[in-house]
Protein backbone atom coordinates (compact mmCIF):
# COMPACT_ATOMS: atom_id res chain seq x y z
CA UNK A 1 0.00 0.00 0.00
CA UNK A 2 0.94 3.33 -0.89
CA UNK A 3 -0.09 6.90 0.76
CA UNK A 4 -0.71 10.12 -1.32
CA UNK A 5 -0.55 13.28 1.08
CA UNK A 6 -1.88 16.66 -1.02
CA UNK A 7 -0.46 19.67 1.22
CA UNK A 8 -2.93 21.95 0.17
CA UNK A 9 -2.64 26.16 1.45
CA UNK A 10 -5.60 25.13 4.44
CA UNK A 11 -5.91 21.35 4.45
CA UNK A 12 -4.04 18.44 4.25
CA UNK A 13 -5.78 15.53 2.51
CA UNK A 14 -4.79 12.19 2.27
CA UNK A 15 -5.43 8.88 1.44
CA UNK A 16 -4.64 5.09 1.96
CA UNK A 17 -4.01 4.11 -2.44
CA UNK A 18 -3.54 0.40 -3.62
CA UNK A 19 -2.39 -1.08 -6.25
CA UNK A 20 -4.86 0.34 -8.62
CA UNK A 21 -4.91 3.28 -7.56
CA UNK A 22 -8.33 3.50 -5.68
CA UNK A 23 -8.33 5.44 -2.37
CA UNK A 24 -9.39 2.83 0.34
CA UNK A 25 -9.01 5.22 3.22
CA UNK A 26 -8.97 8.74 3.66
CA UNK A 27 -8.69 11.77 5.57
CA UNK A 28 -8.44 15.60 5.63
CA UNK A 29 -6.49 17.46 8.56
CA UNK A 30 -6.89 21.57 8.24
CA UNK A 31 -3.44 23.50 8.87
CA UNK A 32 -3.03 25.60 11.68
CA UNK A 33 0.26 25.88 11.77
CA UNK A 34 2.80 26.29 8.63
CA UNK A 35 5.27 25.74 10.56
CA UNK A 36 7.25 22.72 8.46
CA UNK A 37 8.13 20.63 11.63
CA UNK A 38 4.69 20.94 12.57
CA UNK A 39 3.24 20.00 8.95
CA UNK A 40 5.84 16.93 8.54
CA UNK A 41 4.92 15.90 11.95
CA UNK A 42 1.68 15.81 11.10
CA UNK A 43 2.40 14.00 8.34
CA UNK A 44 4.33 11.24 10.29
CA UNK A 45 1.34 10.74 11.90
CA UNK A 46 -0.62 9.92 8.89
CA UNK A 47 2.08 7.40 8.47
CA UNK A 48 1.94 5.50 11.31
CA UNK A 49 -1.45 5.17 11.61
CA UNK A 50 -2.07 3.29 8.30
CA UNK A 51 1.56 1.61 8.71
CA UNK A 52 -0.11 0.47 12.47
CA UNK A 53 -2.50 -1.96 10.22
CA UNK A 54 -0.90 -2.27 6.30
CA UNK A 55 2.74 -2.31 5.09
CA UNK A 56 2.97 1.01 3.54
CA UNK A 57 6.05 0.97 0.62
CA UNK A 58 5.89 4.82 -0.70
CA UNK A 59 4.45 7.99 1.04
CA UNK A 60 4.19 10.53 -1.52
CA UNK A 61 3.48 13.88 -1.34
CA UNK A 62 2.36 16.97 -3.28
CA UNK A 63 2.84 20.44 -2.07
CA UNK A 64 1.79 23.65 -3.84
CA UNK A 65 5.06 25.26 -4.90
CA UNK A 66 8.50 24.37 -6.84
CA UNK A 67 9.44 21.57 -5.55
CA UNK A 68 12.78 19.68 -5.88
CA UNK A 69 11.69 16.06 -6.71
CA UNK A 70 15.18 14.74 -6.53
CA UNK A 71 16.09 15.64 -3.30
CA UNK A 72 12.84 16.22 -1.78
CA UNK A 73 13.61 19.72 -0.91
CA UNK A 74 10.78 22.51 -0.89
CA UNK A 75 12.19 25.00 -2.63
CA UNK A 76 9.86 27.58 -2.09
CA UNK A 77 5.97 27.10 -1.29
CA UNK A 78 4.28 31.13 -1.56
CA UNK A 79 1.05 29.91 0.35
CA UNK A 80 2.76 28.11 3.19
CA UNK A 81 5.36 30.40 3.37
CA UNK A 82 7.97 27.89 3.10
CA UNK A 83 11.65 28.10 1.63
CA UNK A 84 14.17 25.75 1.16
CA UNK A 85 12.70 22.79 3.74
CA UNK A 86 14.32 19.33 2.90
CA UNK A 87 11.20 17.51 3.98
CA UNK A 88 12.51 14.53 2.34
CA UNK A 89 15.51 13.98 5.02
CA UNK A 90 13.22 15.37 7.58
CA UNK A 91 10.69 12.24 6.87
CA UNK A 92 13.55 9.88 5.89
CA UNK A 93 15.24 10.31 9.47
CA UNK A 94 12.18 9.13 11.00
CA UNK A 95 10.32 6.24 9.36
CA UNK A 96 11.58 3.39 7.21
CA UNK A 97 9.23 3.94 3.34
CA UNK A 98 10.32 4.74 0.32
CA UNK A 99 9.47 8.84 0.32
CA UNK A 100 8.76 11.10 -2.82
CA UNK A 101 7.94 14.60 -3.05
CA UNK A 102 6.97 16.75 -5.90
CA UNK A 103 4.68 19.41 -6.89
CA UNK A 104 1.20 19.13 -6.19
CA UNK A 105 0.04 19.61 -10.34
CA UNK A 106 2.61 17.58 -11.18
CA UNK A 107 1.00 14.70 -9.25
CA UNK A 108 -2.28 15.21 -9.72
CA UNK A 109 -0.83 14.74 -13.79
CA UNK A 110 0.81 11.38 -12.66
CA UNK A 111 -2.79 10.46 -11.12
CA UNK A 112 -4.68 11.18 -14.24
CA UNK A 113 -2.05 9.18 -16.33
CA UNK A 114 -1.49 6.37 -14.67
CA UNK A 115 -5.07 5.64 -13.21
CA UNK A 116 -7.55 8.19 -14.78
CA UNK A 117 -8.35 10.46 -18.05
CA UNK A 118 -5.05 9.93 -19.67
CA UNK A 119 -4.19 6.16 -18.58
CA UNK A 120 -1.74 4.88 -20.92
CA UNK A 121 -0.50 7.79 -22.81
CA UNK A 122 3.28 8.44 -22.56
CA UNK A 123 3.30 12.38 -24.07
CA UNK A 124 0.33 13.95 -21.75
CA UNK A 125 -0.53 17.19 -20.15
CA UNK A 126 -2.74 17.74 -17.55
CA UNK A 127 -4.06 21.55 -17.02
CA UNK A 128 -6.04 22.56 -13.96
CA UNK A 129 -8.24 25.96 -13.97
CA UNK A 130 -9.27 26.93 -10.48
CA UNK A 131 -7.99 30.03 -8.45
CA UNK A 132 -5.05 29.30 -10.91
CA UNK A 133 -4.17 27.34 -13.70
CA UNK A 134 -1.74 24.53 -12.47
CA UNK A 135 0.38 22.31 -15.14
CA UNK A 136 1.98 18.84 -15.13
CA UNK A 137 3.98 17.26 -18.13
CA UNK A 138 4.67 13.44 -19.33
CA UNK A 139 6.30 13.86 -21.99
CA UNK A 140 8.38 10.42 -23.75
CA UNK A 141 6.97 8.48 -20.87
CA UNK A 142 8.89 10.91 -18.18
CA UNK A 143 7.61 13.93 -15.52
CA UNK A 144 8.50 17.12 -16.51
CA UNK A 145 10.26 18.66 -13.84
CA UNK A 146 12.86 21.04 -15.00
CA UNK A 147 16.02 22.10 -13.43
CA UNK A 148 15.24 22.20 -9.49
CA UNK A 149 11.49 21.13 -10.00
CA UNK A 150 10.43 24.73 -11.48
CA UNK A 151 8.92 23.30 -14.81
CA UNK A 152 5.56 22.75 -15.89
CA UNK A 153 4.69 26.28 -14.92
CA UNK A 154 2.12 26.37 -17.53
CA UNK A 155 -0.19 28.70 -16.05
CA UNK A 156 2.48 31.28 -16.58
CA UNK A 157 3.25 30.97 -19.77
CA UNK A 158 2.69 34.65 -20.97
CA UNK A 159 0.09 34.61 -24.20
CA UNK A 160 -0.72 38.26 -24.57
CA UNK A 161 1.59 41.23 -23.68
CA UNK A 162 -1.94 43.38 -23.42
CA UNK A 163 -3.22 41.52 -21.14
CA UNK A 164 -3.94 41.72 -16.49
CA UNK A 165 -1.18 41.47 -14.30
CA UNK A 166 -0.23 38.12 -13.13
CA UNK A 167 0.65 37.55 -9.65
CA UNK A 168 3.78 36.57 -10.56
CA UNK A 169 4.36 40.52 -11.19
CA UNK A 170 3.73 39.89 -15.30
CA UNK A 171 1.55 40.60 -18.04
CA UNK A 172 -0.66 38.15 -19.77
CA UNK A 173 -0.05 34.85 -18.39
CA UNK A 174 -2.37 31.90 -19.38
CA UNK A 175 -3.91 31.97 -15.45
CA UNK A 176 -5.34 35.70 -16.25
CA UNK A 177 -7.77 34.61 -18.72
CA UNK A 178 -8.61 30.84 -18.29
CA UNK A 179 -8.26 30.68 -14.53
CA UNK A 180 -11.97 30.27 -12.65
CA UNK A 181 -10.55 33.58 -10.75
CA UNK A 182 -10.13 35.64 -14.36
CA UNK A 183 -13.35 34.26 -15.68
CA UNK A 184 -15.11 35.60 -12.63
CA UNK A 185 -13.66 39.10 -12.78
CA UNK A 186 -14.27 39.31 -16.59
CA UNK A 187 -17.74 38.71 -15.96
CA UNK A 188 -18.28 40.77 -13.40
CA UNK A 189 -16.22 43.60 -15.00
CA UNK A 190 -18.56 43.62 -18.02
CA UNK A 191 -21.49 43.77 -15.68
CA UNK A 192 -22.64 46.95 -12.69
CA UNK A 193 -24.60 44.73 -10.89
CA UNK A 194 -25.17 40.87 -10.76
CA UNK A 195 -21.83 40.22 -9.91
CA UNK A 196 -20.96 36.11 -8.95
CA UNK A 197 -18.23 35.01 -7.02
CA UNK A 198 -17.83 31.24 -8.71
CA UNK A 199 -16.97 29.99 -12.39
CA UNK A 200 -20.87 28.03 -11.75
CA UNK A 201 -22.67 31.16 -11.44
CA UNK A 202 -20.91 32.13 -15.14
CA UNK A 203 -21.61 29.08 -16.47
CA UNK A 204 -25.09 28.82 -15.68
CA UNK A 205 -25.81 32.01 -17.16
CA UNK A 206 -24.25 31.25 -20.37
CA UNK A 207 -26.55 28.48 -20.85
CA UNK A 208 -29.54 30.52 -20.36
CA UNK A 209 -28.01 32.89 -22.77
CA UNK A 210 -26.99 35.83 -21.16
CA UNK A 211 -24.99 38.15 -23.43
CA UNK A 212 -22.36 39.20 -20.92
CA UNK A 213 -21.62 35.41 -20.12
CA UNK A 214 -21.47 34.06 -23.66
CA UNK A 215 -18.96 36.94 -24.32
CA UNK A 216 -17.05 36.11 -21.10
CA UNK A 217 -17.00 32.16 -22.44
CA UNK A 218 -16.43 33.51 -26.06
CA UNK A 219 -13.11 35.58 -24.72
CA UNK A 220 -12.36 32.29 -22.17
CA UNK A 221 -12.28 29.86 -25.20
CA UNK A 222 -10.26 31.52 -27.48
CA UNK A 223 -7.82 32.17 -24.96
CA UNK A 224 -7.29 28.55 -24.05
CA UNK A 225 -7.35 27.90 -27.44
CA UNK A 226 -4.18 29.98 -27.51
CA UNK A 227 -2.77 28.06 -24.47
CA UNK A 228 -3.77 24.74 -26.38
CA UNK A 229 -2.06 25.67 -29.49
CA UNK A 230 1.46 26.31 -27.85
CA UNK A 231 1.04 23.18 -25.55
CA UNK A 232 0.65 21.51 -28.99
CA UNK A 233 3.55 23.15 -30.66
CA UNK A 234 6.09 22.61 -27.71
CA UNK A 235 5.30 19.28 -26.46
CA UNK A 236 2.92 17.46 -29.18
CA UNK A 237 0.77 15.59 -26.49
CA UNK A 238 -0.94 12.94 -27.27
CA UNK A 239 -3.69 14.28 -24.34
CA UNK A 240 -4.34 17.37 -23.00
CA UNK A 241 -6.61 16.64 -19.58
CA UNK A 242 -8.72 19.46 -18.12
CA UNK A 243 -9.10 19.45 -14.44
CA UNK A 244 -10.04 21.79 -11.63
CA UNK A 245 -13.29 23.80 -10.81
CA UNK A 246 -13.58 25.19 -14.32
CA UNK A 247 -13.53 21.62 -15.96
CA UNK A 248 -17.13 21.00 -14.53
CA UNK A 249 -17.98 23.21 -17.18
CA UNK A 250 -16.16 21.59 -19.63
CA UNK A 251 -18.85 19.63 -22.17
CA UNK A 252 -20.70 22.95 -22.04
CA UNK A 253 -17.49 24.47 -24.01
CA UNK A 254 -15.78 21.75 -25.29
CA UNK A 255 -17.01 21.61 -28.79
CA UNK A 256 -16.33 25.61 -29.19
CA UNK A 257 -12.85 24.98 -28.26
CA UNK A 258 -11.91 22.22 -30.42
CA UNK A 259 -13.22 24.83 -33.27
CA UNK A 260 -11.50 27.18 -32.58
CA UNK A 261 -8.70 25.11 -32.12
CA UNK A 262 -9.11 23.43 -35.29
CA UNK A 263 -8.45 26.69 -36.65
CA UNK A 264 -5.33 27.32 -35.57
CA UNK A 265 -3.34 24.57 -35.96
CA UNK A 266 0.32 24.52 -37.18
CA UNK A 267 -0.14 21.81 -39.60
CA UNK A 268 -2.86 19.93 -40.53
CA UNK A 269 -0.87 16.67 -41.80
CA UNK A 270 -0.29 16.36 -37.71
CA UNK A 271 -2.07 14.21 -35.44
CA UNK A 272 -3.20 16.74 -32.40
CA UNK A 273 -3.41 15.18 -29.02
CA UNK A 274 -7.37 15.34 -27.77
CA UNK A 275 -9.01 17.55 -25.48
CA UNK A 276 -10.64 15.34 -22.54
CA UNK A 277 -12.08 16.36 -19.06
CA UNK A 278 -9.69 15.02 -15.76
CA UNK A 279 -11.65 12.06 -14.22
CA UNK A 280 -9.85 11.64 -10.68
CA UNK A 281 -11.32 15.39 -9.99
CA UNK A 282 -9.98 15.97 -6.22
CA UNK A 283 -8.54 12.77 -5.57
CA UNK A 284 -6.04 13.33 -8.34
CA UNK A 285 -3.55 14.96 -5.74
CA UNK A 286 -3.57 12.31 -3.72
CA UNK A 287 -3.21 9.39 -5.77
CA UNK A 288 -1.04 10.48 -7.48
CA UNK A 289 1.50 11.73 -4.98
CA UNK A 290 1.32 8.21 -4.35
CA UNK A 291 2.71 7.64 -7.43
CA UNK A 292 5.18 9.81 -7.81
CA UNK A 293 8.17 7.70 -7.53
CA UNK A 294 6.99 6.10 -11.13
CA UNK A 295 7.69 8.89 -13.72
CA UNK B 1 32.90 7.66 -37.42
CA UNK B 2 29.14 8.65 -38.71
CA UNK B 3 28.14 11.03 -41.33
CA UNK B 4 25.54 14.08 -40.10
CA UNK B 5 23.39 15.40 -42.97
CA UNK B 6 21.95 18.69 -42.72
CA UNK B 7 19.02 19.02 -45.11
CA UNK B 8 18.09 23.01 -45.66
CA UNK B 9 15.62 24.50 -47.83
CA UNK B 10 17.92 24.54 -51.09
CA UNK B 11 21.32 23.02 -50.01
CA UNK B 12 22.11 19.88 -48.05
CA UNK B 13 25.29 19.71 -46.32
CA UNK B 14 27.07 16.75 -44.50
CA UNK B 15 29.88 16.14 -43.31
CA UNK B 16 32.04 13.34 -41.32
CA UNK B 17 31.53 13.30 -37.77
CA UNK B 18 34.41 11.96 -35.22
CA UNK B 19 34.10 10.50 -31.90
CA UNK B 20 35.02 13.97 -30.12
CA UNK B 21 32.60 15.96 -32.54
CA UNK B 22 34.51 17.22 -34.73
CA UNK B 23 34.02 17.77 -38.79
CA UNK B 24 36.68 15.87 -39.89
CA UNK B 25 35.32 16.03 -43.81
CA UNK B 26 32.80 18.06 -45.21
CA UNK B 27 30.63 18.77 -48.71
CA UNK B 28 27.46 20.61 -49.98
CA UNK B 29 25.43 19.69 -52.53
CA UNK B 30 22.59 21.98 -53.98
CA UNK B 31 19.51 21.11 -54.57
CA UNK B 32 18.21 20.68 -58.13
CA UNK B 33 15.41 18.69 -57.70
CA UNK B 34 12.96 18.29 -54.61
CA UNK B 35 11.82 14.56 -55.03
CA UNK B 36 12.22 12.25 -52.32
CA UNK B 37 14.34 9.62 -53.79
CA UNK B 38 16.52 11.94 -55.62
CA UNK B 39 17.57 13.82 -52.52
CA UNK B 40 17.79 9.86 -50.55
CA UNK B 41 20.16 8.70 -53.39
CA UNK B 42 22.33 11.75 -53.18
CA UNK B 43 22.37 10.87 -49.35
CA UNK B 44 23.50 7.24 -50.38
CA UNK B 45 26.07 8.96 -52.71
CA UNK B 46 27.51 10.83 -49.81
CA UNK B 47 27.39 7.71 -47.76
CA UNK B 48 29.18 4.91 -50.42
CA UNK B 49 31.88 7.69 -50.74
CA UNK B 50 32.48 8.02 -47.13
CA UNK B 51 32.04 4.05 -46.27
CA UNK B 52 35.16 3.34 -49.18
CA UNK B 53 37.08 5.08 -46.67
CA UNK B 54 36.11 4.80 -43.15
CA UNK B 55 33.80 2.41 -40.96
CA UNK B 56 30.27 4.01 -40.63
CA UNK B 57 28.66 3.16 -37.71
CA UNK B 58 25.66 5.66 -37.98
CA UNK B 59 24.25 7.93 -40.54
CA UNK B 60 22.15 10.75 -39.54
CA UNK B 61 20.00 13.41 -41.18
CA UNK B 62 18.29 16.74 -39.56
CA UNK B 63 15.02 17.54 -41.91
CA UNK B 64 13.72 21.07 -41.87
CA UNK B 65 10.20 19.45 -41.01
CA UNK B 66 8.32 17.24 -38.84
CA UNK B 67 9.54 14.35 -38.38
CA UNK B 68 8.80 11.20 -36.64
CA UNK B 69 12.21 10.00 -35.36
CA UNK B 70 11.00 6.80 -34.19
CA UNK B 71 10.61 5.34 -37.54
CA UNK B 72 12.01 7.79 -39.24
CA UNK B 73 9.36 9.28 -41.00
CA UNK B 74 9.56 12.65 -42.35
CA UNK B 75 5.48 13.33 -41.69
CA UNK B 76 5.83 16.79 -43.24
CA UNK B 77 8.27 19.06 -44.94
CA UNK B 78 6.90 22.62 -45.96
CA UNK B 79 10.25 23.83 -47.90
CA UNK B 80 10.47 20.29 -49.59
CA UNK B 81 6.84 20.13 -50.27
CA UNK B 82 7.21 16.37 -48.79
CA UNK B 83 4.74 14.87 -46.99
CA UNK B 84 4.94 11.16 -45.04
CA UNK B 85 8.17 10.34 -46.97
CA UNK B 86 9.50 6.95 -45.46
CA UNK B 87 13.35 7.82 -45.61
CA UNK B 88 14.66 5.71 -43.14
CA UNK B 89 12.90 2.80 -45.07
CA UNK B 90 14.10 3.80 -47.85
CA UNK B 91 18.29 4.21 -46.95
CA UNK B 92 17.34 1.05 -44.51
CA UNK B 93 17.08 -1.01 -47.41
CA UNK B 94 20.14 0.28 -49.24
CA UNK B 95 22.61 0.51 -46.88
CA UNK B 96 23.97 -1.22 -43.88
CA UNK B 97 24.59 1.00 -40.70
CA UNK B 98 22.70 2.49 -38.03
CA UNK B 99 20.26 5.30 -39.76
CA UNK B 100 18.48 8.08 -37.18
CA UNK B 101 16.05 11.37 -38.50
CA UNK B 102 14.94 14.37 -36.96
CA UNK B 103 14.41 17.66 -36.72
CA UNK B 104 16.96 19.99 -38.11
CA UNK B 105 16.46 22.37 -34.77
CA UNK B 106 16.53 19.57 -32.72
CA UNK B 107 20.02 17.83 -34.67
CA UNK B 108 21.19 21.37 -33.84
CA UNK B 109 20.27 21.08 -30.18
CA UNK B 110 21.59 17.98 -29.59
CA UNK B 111 24.96 18.86 -31.30
CA UNK B 112 25.10 21.93 -29.04
CA UNK B 113 24.41 19.85 -25.85
CA UNK B 114 26.86 17.28 -26.61
CA UNK B 115 30.00 19.28 -28.24
CA UNK B 116 28.85 22.52 -28.28
CA UNK B 117 27.88 25.50 -25.74
CA UNK B 118 25.44 24.07 -23.55
CA UNK B 119 27.84 20.89 -23.02
CA UNK B 120 27.25 18.21 -20.28
CA UNK B 121 23.57 19.54 -19.47
CA UNK B 122 20.60 17.53 -18.77
CA UNK B 123 17.73 20.52 -19.25
CA UNK B 124 19.14 22.49 -22.41
CA UNK B 125 17.55 24.73 -24.63
CA UNK B 126 18.50 25.65 -28.17
CA UNK B 127 17.08 28.65 -29.97
CA UNK B 128 17.63 29.49 -33.28
CA UNK B 129 17.04 32.92 -34.84
CA UNK B 130 17.26 33.38 -38.18
CA UNK B 131 14.56 33.47 -41.26
CA UNK B 132 12.37 32.14 -38.48
CA UNK B 133 12.98 30.40 -35.02
CA UNK B 134 13.66 27.17 -34.45
CA UNK B 135 14.14 25.20 -31.30
CA UNK B 136 15.59 22.30 -29.31
CA UNK B 137 14.73 21.29 -26.15
CA UNK B 138 16.72 18.68 -23.90
CA UNK B 139 14.54 18.27 -20.83
CA UNK B 140 15.70 15.69 -18.03
CA UNK B 141 18.62 14.23 -20.66
CA UNK B 142 16.07 13.47 -23.25
CA UNK B 143 15.84 14.98 -26.57
CA UNK B 144 12.03 16.25 -26.49
CA UNK B 145 10.31 15.32 -29.74
CA UNK B 146 6.68 14.57 -29.03
CA UNK B 147 4.30 12.66 -30.50
CA UNK B 148 4.95 11.81 -34.09
CA UNK B 149 7.80 14.70 -33.57
CA UNK B 150 5.81 17.61 -33.41
CA UNK B 151 7.05 19.01 -30.49
CA UNK B 152 9.60 21.79 -29.99
CA UNK B 153 8.24 24.47 -31.97
CA UNK B 154 9.10 26.88 -30.16
CA UNK B 155 9.37 29.62 -33.13
CA UNK B 156 5.36 28.87 -32.84
CA UNK B 157 4.49 29.67 -29.22
CA UNK B 158 2.20 32.89 -29.03
CA UNK B 159 3.11 35.16 -26.85
CA UNK B 160 0.97 38.04 -28.11
CA UNK B 161 -2.48 38.01 -29.29
CA UNK B 162 -2.09 41.82 -30.90
CA UNK B 163 0.76 40.85 -32.78
CA UNK B 164 1.47 40.13 -36.49
CA UNK B 165 0.05 36.94 -38.32
CA UNK B 166 2.82 34.36 -38.65
CA UNK B 167 3.08 31.73 -41.72
CA UNK B 168 1.27 29.13 -39.89
CA UNK B 169 -1.55 30.88 -39.43
CA UNK B 170 -1.51 31.93 -35.96
CA UNK B 171 -1.25 35.76 -34.53
CA UNK B 172 1.48 36.82 -32.57
CA UNK B 173 4.04 33.49 -32.65
CA UNK B 174 7.82 34.24 -31.07
CA UNK B 175 8.70 34.04 -34.62
CA UNK B 176 6.89 36.93 -35.58
CA UNK B 177 8.99 39.11 -33.52
CA UNK B 178 12.49 37.89 -32.56
CA UNK B 179 13.46 36.28 -35.97
CA UNK B 180 15.74 37.70 -38.55
CA UNK B 181 12.99 38.58 -40.18
CA UNK B 182 10.98 40.28 -37.61
CA UNK B 183 13.65 42.43 -37.03
CA UNK B 184 14.20 43.61 -40.57
CA UNK B 185 11.00 44.07 -40.86
CA UNK B 186 10.28 46.01 -37.83
CA UNK B 187 13.35 48.17 -38.75
CA UNK B 188 11.97 48.53 -42.46
CA UNK B 189 8.71 49.99 -41.27
CA UNK B 190 9.91 52.86 -39.16
CA UNK B 191 11.93 54.10 -41.99
CA UNK B 192 10.78 55.78 -44.66
CA UNK B 193 14.16 55.30 -46.58
CA UNK B 194 17.58 53.55 -45.64
CA UNK B 195 15.69 49.77 -45.88
CA UNK B 196 17.91 46.95 -44.87
CA UNK B 197 17.99 43.31 -46.06
CA UNK B 198 19.76 41.71 -43.37
CA UNK B 199 19.85 42.18 -39.45
CA UNK B 200 23.73 42.79 -39.33
CA UNK B 201 22.35 45.96 -40.66
CA UNK B 202 20.28 47.00 -37.77
CA UNK B 203 22.47 46.13 -35.51
CA UNK B 204 25.17 48.08 -36.83
CA UNK B 205 22.82 50.60 -37.17
CA UNK B 206 21.93 50.02 -33.43
CA UNK B 207 25.47 50.29 -32.05
CA UNK B 208 25.77 53.25 -33.83
CA UNK B 209 22.56 55.01 -31.89
CA UNK B 210 20.51 55.78 -34.80
CA UNK B 211 17.21 55.65 -33.04
CA UNK B 212 14.81 53.52 -35.18
CA UNK B 213 17.34 51.12 -34.74
CA UNK B 214 17.63 51.70 -31.17
CA UNK B 215 13.48 51.03 -31.02
CA UNK B 216 14.11 48.42 -33.12
CA UNK B 217 16.15 46.41 -30.42
CA UNK B 218 14.34 47.36 -27.59
CA UNK B 219 11.31 45.76 -29.03
CA UNK B 220 13.23 42.69 -29.89
CA UNK B 221 14.75 42.47 -26.74
CA UNK B 222 11.17 43.06 -24.30
CA UNK B 223 9.67 40.20 -26.88
CA UNK B 224 12.94 38.11 -26.54
CA UNK B 225 12.69 38.67 -22.79
CA UNK B 226 8.99 37.60 -22.91
CA UNK B 227 9.77 33.80 -24.74
CA UNK B 228 12.49 33.33 -22.31
CA UNK B 229 10.32 33.70 -19.56
CA UNK B 230 8.06 31.53 -21.09
CA UNK B 231 10.81 29.08 -21.43
CA UNK B 232 11.90 29.01 -18.10
CA UNK B 233 8.41 28.77 -16.85
CA UNK B 234 7.68 25.66 -19.06
CA UNK B 235 10.75 23.89 -19.10
CA UNK B 236 12.81 25.19 -16.11
CA UNK B 237 16.34 24.47 -18.15
CA UNK B 238 19.80 25.09 -16.77
CA UNK B 239 20.92 26.81 -20.01
CA UNK B 240 19.79 28.12 -22.81
CA UNK B 241 21.91 28.32 -26.12
CA UNK B 242 21.04 31.42 -28.88
CA UNK B 243 21.88 30.22 -32.26
CA UNK B 244 20.92 31.55 -35.79
CA UNK B 245 22.29 34.64 -37.56
CA UNK B 246 20.77 36.85 -35.77
CA UNK B 247 23.80 35.40 -32.54
CA UNK B 248 26.27 36.73 -34.29
CA UNK B 249 25.34 40.30 -32.58
CA UNK B 250 24.41 37.91 -29.03
CA UNK B 251 27.21 40.54 -27.26
CA UNK B 252 25.42 43.56 -28.41
CA UNK B 253 22.06 42.49 -26.48
CA UNK B 254 22.95 39.79 -24.22
CA UNK B 255 22.98 42.60 -21.12
CA UNK B 256 19.73 44.23 -22.28
CA UNK B 257 17.82 41.10 -22.16
CA UNK B 258 19.10 40.25 -18.86
CA UNK B 259 18.09 42.89 -16.98
CA UNK B 260 14.37 42.38 -18.79
CA UNK B 261 14.71 38.44 -18.05
CA UNK B 262 15.59 39.39 -14.30
CA UNK B 263 12.98 41.55 -13.88
CA UNK B 264 10.26 39.43 -14.69
CA UNK B 265 10.88 35.99 -13.07
CA UNK B 266 8.51 33.87 -11.51
CA UNK B 267 10.49 33.22 -8.39
CA UNK B 268 13.03 35.06 -6.79
CA UNK B 269 14.10 31.51 -5.17
CA UNK B 270 14.80 29.71 -7.94
CA UNK B 271 18.34 29.85 -9.72
CA UNK B 272 17.30 30.32 -13.54
CA UNK B 273 19.14 28.15 -16.27
CA UNK B 274 22.16 30.73 -18.17
CA UNK B 275 21.94 32.71 -21.68
CA UNK B 276 24.81 31.48 -23.81
CA UNK B 277 25.24 32.00 -27.53
CA UNK B 278 25.12 28.63 -29.46
CA UNK B 279 29.29 28.20 -30.67
CA UNK B 280 28.79 25.15 -33.09
CA UNK B 281 27.14 27.68 -35.62
CA UNK B 282 26.31 26.15 -38.98
CA UNK B 283 27.94 22.65 -37.54
CA UNK B 284 25.43 22.38 -35.58
CA UNK B 285 23.55 21.12 -37.60
CA UNK B 286 25.39 18.02 -39.10
CA UNK B 287 27.21 17.48 -36.01
CA UNK B 288 23.83 16.82 -34.07
CA UNK B 289 22.34 14.73 -37.05
CA UNK B 290 25.25 12.69 -36.79
CA UNK B 291 24.69 11.95 -33.07
CA UNK B 292 20.57 12.51 -32.85
CA UNK B 293 20.89 8.67 -31.75
CA UNK B 294 22.63 9.61 -28.59
CA UNK B 295 19.38 11.04 -26.61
Amino acid sequence: MRIGIDLGGTNLAYGLVDDVGQIVKRGSTRLGDYEPSVIADNMLKIYREYAAEYEITTLGIGVPGIVSQEDGVVITCVNLNWKMVPLATYLRSRIKCDIVIGNDANAACVGETLFGGMKGYQNAILLTLGTGVGGGVIAGGKLLTGYQGAGAELGHMIIDGQGQRCNCGNIGCLETFISATALIKDYNRRMLTDHVDNAKAVFDRYVMGQVEAQQTVDEFVDRFATGIINLYNIFAPEIIAIGGGVSLAFDLFKDQLESQIDARLFSKDIVYGKIVRANLHNDAGIIGAAYLDQF
